[in-house]
């Protein structure tokens, strides 16, 4: 039976991807994402790396038209960032430059309002994490008029980042007996403006349609293909939810925390062997890393509530409730056994609790992972 | 008066990407592309640039759903890789990886057929390429699920570039009696397998509408937006024309010419003032380049088939088609007088016919433009 997710258009396996996969020039297959080898500099590898904000940006499209409101198109910066440097720190990555793409139906949505909100997500994005020494230079990007092809809009960005060949994390030597430290997603880190839902980028479609009402469907039908059958909400995009503690649309646009100002902390104290960026896949996208481990988290912390409300909601099962969703860790790493407190420690110290989520066991063939939760135990392989 | 290509909500002066390129950090803000430093190795500079392949997607999908066959969606490779690494060229810049952006709408179509496709143009594309010694690395990319967002896909890339900083054509010394050589778009290079329309990637919204039937449109609604008020043109997809022996699909689907190769040879032994790359901007996008300049082009070869067809079915005015299409001019060389010979000999020993299709004028203030043709005078500033 296909989950709630999937009956949205949205294959969270991934499959045909393999086709490209299979073509890469990639150094570290086994590693959490592509490095190439850097020809001017044979010491190094390079990351060129993609990734976009999910459907985000149909609700923050639905929100400005509602409010007038751009500031949703500033912090989908944020996604786009987070979705990209995050993924490159997973093997050891420090960003260098970045670009965006921006393909738009100008019919719909005025292109400056747009592109001028983007520009100053980018300035302050960026300047938010000189702070913290991390340098990027914006290189600039690209932006289509394409009615025909996007409702809205669309938003993605290629983010180049290097890492040292002799440093880079591939997952290989993750062992039985190692720890697996989850980082939360939501809540409000020290160089966070705003409490975060926790949500990220991934399960966004699902979200959506759940959650808010058919009502801006009839008012908007670019928010939706045909075959996804409608929104089938209780909720307005401005409806304040006690147990968020914020409105709808708020929880659903809280931008993707970025944590690479924590990652690059612990990558200098501590070896990490494998750093797992819950995007795709949710809390199954460790599966990735690793030669015949079984993860097994049993001690995940109580999802946030947006989690809750989205599985409430939907009915979706809680099996695929983890595999669409961060469940409110939005990073694991995995150290052996004595580094955990170190790496909690800091990451507390950014304001970001951490605690341990579970541990690596040996696995008879290829890799597993078992969640004990008291929404009940669920098997993946 | 809007053109006819603005009606169908493409704004070729790009209004609004100025917030973006305020916040770059781009070092020669005057040149073709951004370059950013690199802050491992001083001597160069990082060009990292993204570009997709405009709406010849709906196109590659229409041919797909007509006839089953998957040909063009393997020759969009050949597009996104041209868009990008040619004008990186154009600064100086040598290809180093490449990712790739791919926004599906898996109600429509097979992501598999798409994907797997995509993946043999990806390695036949830099297979040919590293038969003249350019070797491109490609990192993958990302492949996102967004029924809500595009109507049936969308697909982009973005080039890792590099170029020594002393070797950056930043268009900055072009001078008044400068000579502007033009390498063609149609016709058949040595390294290539098919007569080529010579339509590159821009323009396609409004070849599609005016050449394709309304049929179509009934027939599968999610090839066109519904401001765009729908197809007007008298062919099916495999109408075979006479002038441009070959049918209306191959024609707009024609891949967009990799000069790379040329490029190349002519960077080594010529150093060139600048060269343009006729994307979006067509034949107008020279006024990006230097300083007080007045482009003349007066020389201009007579536009391909396909270019002809357009204007007669759509009415556009001949001003806009020389801003809306390459007019079968694919990219410009400014040389010194006195070069002009050696850059036509190297584009012709690969099969591209080239030839000098003006000079480069004083101009009293900022760049201008002048076309002349048989189809009148345009100025353009």
């Amino acid at each position: 039976m296909p989950s709630k997710y999937e009956e949205l258009g949205v294959d969270v396996s991934k499959k045909g991807v393999e086709f490209l996969k299979k073509i890469t020039d990639d150094m570290f297959p086994e590693a959490f994402c592509s490095i190439v080898k850097d020809p001017l500099n044979p010491e190094w590898g390079i990351i060129l790396h993609t990734d976009g904000a999910g459907t985000k940006p149909v609700v923050s499209y639905l929100y400005y038209r509602e409010t007038g409101d751009v500031r949703f198109f500033e912090t989908l910066v944020e996604d786009i960032v987070a979705m990209n440097v995050d993924d490159a720190a997973c093997v050891g990555g420090l960003p260098i430059a970045f670009s965006d793409y921006v393909a738009i139906n100008p019919f719909k949505l005025s292109k400056q309002d747009l592109l001028n909100s983007l520009a100053k997500g980018f300035s302050k994005t960026f300047s938010k994490l000189r702070d913290y020494g991390i340098n990027i230079l914006f290189s600039g990007g690209e932006t289509a008029d394409l009615s025909d092809i996007v409702r809205t809009f669309d938003i993605s960005g290629t983010v180049l980042a290097r890492v040292e060949l002799s440093r880079v994390i591939t997952g290989r030597n993750i062992s039985p007996g190692d720890i697996i430290i989850g980082l939360r997603s939501g809540g409000k880190a020290r160089y966070e403006e705003r409490e975060n839902s926790g949500i990220m980028c991934n399960g966004i479609t699902l979200a959506r349609h759940c959650l808010l009402s058919n009502e801006y469907l009839k008012k908007y039908p670019e928010i939706s293909s045909e075959e996804t059958k409608g929104y089938y909400g209780r909720f307005k995009i401005d409806s304040f939810i006690d147990e968020l503690s914020m409105t709808v649309g708020e929880a659903i646009l809280s931008p993707t925390r970025i944590y690479l100002p924590i990652i690059i902390e612990i990558l200098r104290e501590i070896r990490v062997k494998a750093m797992v960026h819950n995007t795709g896949g949710g809390l199954t996208k460790c599966l990735k890393l690793g030669r015949n481990i079984k993860y097994v988290k049993d001690n995940l912390p109580e999802p946030d509530p947006i989690f809750k409300l989205i599985q409430n909601e939907s009915g979706e099962d809680w099996r695929n409730m983890y595999q669409n969703f961060n469940m409110g860790v939005g990073l694991e790493i995995v150290v052996e056994k004595g580094d955990e407190e170190r790496i909690i420690n800091i990451s507390e110290k950014f304001g970001v609790s951490a605690q341990i989520i579970g541990r690596c066991e040996k696995s008879s063939e290829g890799n597993s992972l078992t969640i004990i939760s008291k929404y009940g135990k669920f098997n993946y392989n």
